[in-house]
């Protein structure tokens, strides 16, 4: 027997497996908890907007359980009939994981279901980042890297433009950071080593079924007496992320375009206003193509002195101010640029079904694919990136996108990109982290992602959130962020941050000062505060748009760095151990029911509970506090558990520390910090 | 062997199943053509937008196929190993027809997929009424009589608005009228007996894929050298409609709704202004009742002496004149009324899983639904028709609603409801018909209804397009009642009117002039003119809105009595041999490719070709004319065939005979009637 925590029970038409007590499957011919079929894939993709669809050749319930024991653990074969069969290998691995190992007998069957056994009162969370819930319990959540969709609710109107534009509109389930890994409250992981598309079912009451779109599957599990612990160990499992520099607790990373002159005086005019600044992040660093669309940022991973005159003096002397320069990059290469000429003259991109270069659109530009698969176009691009961003003095860049991988595009490892398409954002994140720790700058330089997929826990350095419409939507504006922390947290990834003032500025939307200055309080409880112009800069208010606005960013970036020493802890423990440092409730109040259920507060380390304002025109604002003494940061009131209403007006979210915390001191002096 | 017409060839690991030198079915291992399986349905009802998904729990190709003969014909077991299987019998009926009754081996299995051979280039017709596309090649449709949606569009925004409300925007398959039943362009149909859920996908190349949520299935197929002859069969094999009574031709039936005086002032404005009325429709007539949605008649089917004061003398004295009395009536009781108290103490209504009488929800007030499926309430129903309808000297009514059944209401006949459910509109037809049969009133009195079925050729009188949006939308507004009367057709069912000015007032929808003008023009091409106010009668434009609008109508409905020898020869022709009088231009131009793609333009009998405009703002239509000699009605002009543009002024719709036709001189006529 692999492990004396699996008891395998056969009974009369099955078996039940458990693990640590907890049953992991339980078959029976009426009930029986695997599935083997065939399906075709039909997948269309626009611009990161994908349309998945199987056309379902088959799918054949395996009544029959045959199991044997051996050495490393069970082997039992599933069969219908004597034609039909998969085989389920149950073991454990040099940690002591229980693995389940499926694979279908028919190289025909290409799909597989399997029923995990669960409980009706089970919550689950996870499944990487997830906007629209957090626990996940009552919906299918199917698992592919994609755009997170604009609105992401059918009931909203920009949700319903965007889908008449471009079918661009997406639904509650999408997101740039899928990941097939969630924790039950039956506290165990389930951690899935595959790729391909998967559907993780969580609607029934007493199973989860997962479907895969692959011939094998091989899922891992854990369990701990704790969710602190379980983190922990999943964290083991799947890696978990270095400390973040130092540099980043000492303001705001200001996203400004435009040329050197312009990063400079809207700097001064930061600065001269009391705001504290440490850095500031130009997405057009490399230059810009007019499209129809508007400015777009030139694909071509090199320094434009055109627009950037003498950043490489400017870039030394900012830094000496302490202010890093931050620039951007992404895994594709415009199609009529040098640095495209280059990897298509090495065989470096990615090609089609007639072995020519694969060129995806992007809105009146073509770009290749940098082929990250082989491995001299992964080194090749590597160099690009140490050499043209690491080597200018860039304090760090936004490492985008990676979820756009075509289906169709032709891999050189010879892997389907079906498969690849989910694996492509980590691979994309190892490349930037590699840079990183082949130059020595790991912990000094750092990149942040939207895009992940398992494996990103270790190799991205930082994520962002992504496009959130610049509005007040909970599937698509500034309270969407917070349940995305909260299960990329429960997923392994605990460094998250978010567009102050969200990005997607489209249809009849505009960022008001109102949701930028509310969102600004926000970030200054996470771990990484950074502003985005947003896609239609003219049409939102902007950090400087006046004097109110700027004293804001001041008190705010005040308080942030006041926090400092609070904030590097909680990264440094979160790279000890994958405790993350915006946290769900229920890490530290296991035995309160109301902390499972909350998805719009967190808390922001161990001892401080956040409860951001999400909606327009409030002047108070309604939380939930569980049982501990609580002080309010901003008035010094103090509050045990339960329901309560406090005065919430811009400047001062709804913030909390526990009585006697060791940072008690520290956390007082945020009631000091002037008032805008 | 059944019939010398079929042909059953065996080779290495399948069979191929011809008929009259089409193949039917090709099966082989590789390419199976049968899958059995088990799936749960799930269908969720809310005012008669549903929603239907399948939990499927399997789906097996029956890769093995034993074929046997037998003196009725053949037996072929498909199975899949040793456990699984079905069984296909082919036969013939006693007229000659392929049968293909289908059976699952275990009482578990309630699914069934059938791939019919089919060949890239065919068109596919049919399927009951389909408002959105003629040729249903290339889509799914899944068969189940519900409201048809208010929009249908996902695109528009009415649609989305109707979804977001109650989930009633539909989508392009939604139809009161479903039916399995389909007409292949290689010349032969195909009908299937049962009544569950289908799903009919014409989406692959080279089959079609029919989805049977029961455990069997029967098919029957009749080829013919023509379509006429086609549908000569399959109306041989449905039923057909009997004639109309006379006074239908004599001119425009009258939506009015308000009581006795309110019918007799409008009939005297309009009768004053040169209109041609052949009858006053008045859905009140039992009474009304006020909701915050606004007056909705009371679901009592009885004369409403208060509203209706002196009904039955002056029924009888509008006769005397020329004009009928149509009144409603659905299948349903209004719970708080005496019919309801009735049928419940009589144990006439259907129940719920306890055993108590089911009352449906239709917004601010409750039904009981008349169980059809119990003779006693059946009979007890049609003599309500009888008693207050007929005895009250009504010329016909709208037989409303029929597709509504609640699936989880249970049923006299024990059989389940979710079976019952696409049964019910032809058996709802059937009652009222039987009314008319035992009365000896067919063929005077007539109903007309949107529901239908298989049956519902034989048994309704008339189907009506139901509920079109007051807009130019094609999937929901006047256009879309040209495909349903097409497809309608191609199912057997050949009269076929509509709601003039469409009904539907919702969100920021009004009725324009110009719309009710341009519909107007349509209907008298159609075998009845009949209008509705809508269900808000204030934001639409009426028959009586100016005296342009009433000379309009004197225009239209003079030509269309002018025509009464020439439709009604064509409705004789439709009740004796199942032509429509609406027919799609392949009927009579097989040869010609274009004749199979248009969904827009009709042949009106056989010699009128009718092009309605259904566009805002149009002075002239193009349109495409098979090859012929054709001429314009309004101007003489003449035309062979092609594509030509004409004027199409507002009373002059796109209307062109056959030059030599028979009717010639009669046609000629319509160019002397009085403009406007």
């Amino acid at each position: 027997m692999a492990s004396s925590h699996i008891t395998l029970v056969s009974h009369d038409d099955g078996f039940t497996l458990s693990y640590q007590q907890r049953t992991i499957l339980h078959h029976s011919r009426q009930t029986p908890c695997l599935w083997a079929g065939a399906g075709t894939a039909d997948i269309e993709m626009f611009r990161g907007n994908f349309s998945i669809k199987d056309r379902l050749d088959e799918k054949i319930a395996l009544t029959q359980a045959a199991v044997s024991e051996r050495a490393s653990g069970w082997v039992i074969r599933f069969t219908r009939g004597e034609t039909i069969g998969a085989t389920l290998e149950v073991s454990t691995d040099d940690h002591d994981r229980l693995v389940l190992r499926l694979k279908n007998d028919a190289v025909a069957h290409n799909r597989l279901w399997l029923r995990l056994a669960a409980k009706p009162a089970d919550h689950i969370y996870g499944c990487g980042e997830q906007f629209s819930y957090f626990d996940l319990r009552g919906k299918p959540f199917p698992l592919w890297t994609s755009e997170q969709g604009v609105g992401r609710n059918k009931q909203s109107h920009v949700t319903w433009l965007a889908d008449c534009k471009e079918n661009a509109g997406g639904d509650y389930y999408w997101t740039f950071f899928p990941q097939p890994t969630f924790v039950s409250t039956q506290k165990y992981y389930c951690h899935v080593d595959n790729s391909g598309y998967m559907n993780f079912d969580f609607s029934a009451p007493h199973y989860h079924e997962l479907a895969f779109w692959e011939n094998h599957a091989t899922l891992r599990f854990e369990c701990a007496p704790t969710y602190i612990e379980l983190l922990e160990k999943l964290t083991a499992l799947l890696g978990r992320q270095p400390e973040l520099p130092d540099w980043v607790y000492d303001g705001v990373t200001l996203g400004i375009q435009g040329g050197t002159e312009v990063c400079q005086q809207k700097l001064d005019v930061m600065r001269r206003g009391g705001v504290k600044v440490n850095g500031i992040w130009a997405q057009d660093w490399s230059g810009i193509r007019m499209t129809s669309f508007g400015k777009r940022v030139m694909w071509n991973w090199k320094w434009n002195r055109d627009l950037y005159p003498q950043l490489d003096t400017r870039i030394a002397q900012w830094k000496r101010e302490g202010v890093q320069f931050l620039a951007y990059i992404n895994p594709y290469v415009a199609s009529d640029r040098d640095l495209c000429e280059e990897a298509a003259s090495r065989g470096y991109l990615t090609q089609d079904a007639a072995g020519k270069d694969y060129h995806v659109e992007f809105g009146e530009f073509y770009a290749g694919v940098v082929d990250l698969t082989n491995p001299e176009a992964y080194a090749w691009y590597k160099e690009v990136i140490k050499k043209q961003l690491i080597e200018l003095g860039c304090g760090g860049w936004m490492a985008d996108f990676g979820e756009y991988l075509p289906t169709d595009t032709h891999l050189y490892n010879e892997v389907s990109a079906e498969i690849m398409h989910n694996a492509w954002p980590a691979l994309w994140a190892k490349c930037n982290y590699e840079a990183l720790e082949e130059t020595g700058k790991l912990g000094e330089v750092l990149f942040f992602m939207r895009a992940g997929y398992t494996g990103s826990q270790k190799y991205s350095t930082m994520m962002w959130a992504g496009d959130q419409n610049v509005d007040w939507s909970l599937d698509d504006g500034l309270a969407s962020v917070i349940p995305a922390a909260l299960s990329l947290a429960m997923s392994g990834h605990g460094l998250h941050h978010s567009d102050i003032g969200g990005y997607t500025t489209l249809f009849e939307m505009k960022r008001s000062k109102e949701l930028l200055l509310r969102w600004c309080d926000f970030s200054a409880f996470t771990p990484m505060m950074r502003t985005h112009e947003g896609n239609r800069p003219g049409d939102n208010w902007q950090f400087d748009g006046d004097a109110q606005t700027i004293a804001h960013f001041a008190r705010m970036t005040t308080i942030f760095s006041t926090l400092k020493p609070y904030i590097k802890q909680a990264v440094a423990q979160n790279a000890r151990t994958g405790l993350p440092v915006m946290r769900p409730l229920f890490l530290h109040y296991e035995d309160e029911p109301r902390a499972y259920t909350l998805k719009y507060q967190y808390l922001f380390g161990r001892d401080l509970l956040v409860a951001p304002v999400y909606e327009e025109g409030r002047q108070d604002w309604s939380l939930w506090l569980p049982d501990d003494r609580w002080v309010n940061v901003w008035t010094g009131e103090t509050h045990g558990g339960g329901d309560i209403t406090v005065d919430a007006p811009l400047g001062k979210p709804p913030v909390f520390y526990r009585e006697g915390s060791e940072w008690q001191s520290l956390f007082a002096t945020l009631r000091q910090i002037n008032p805008m």
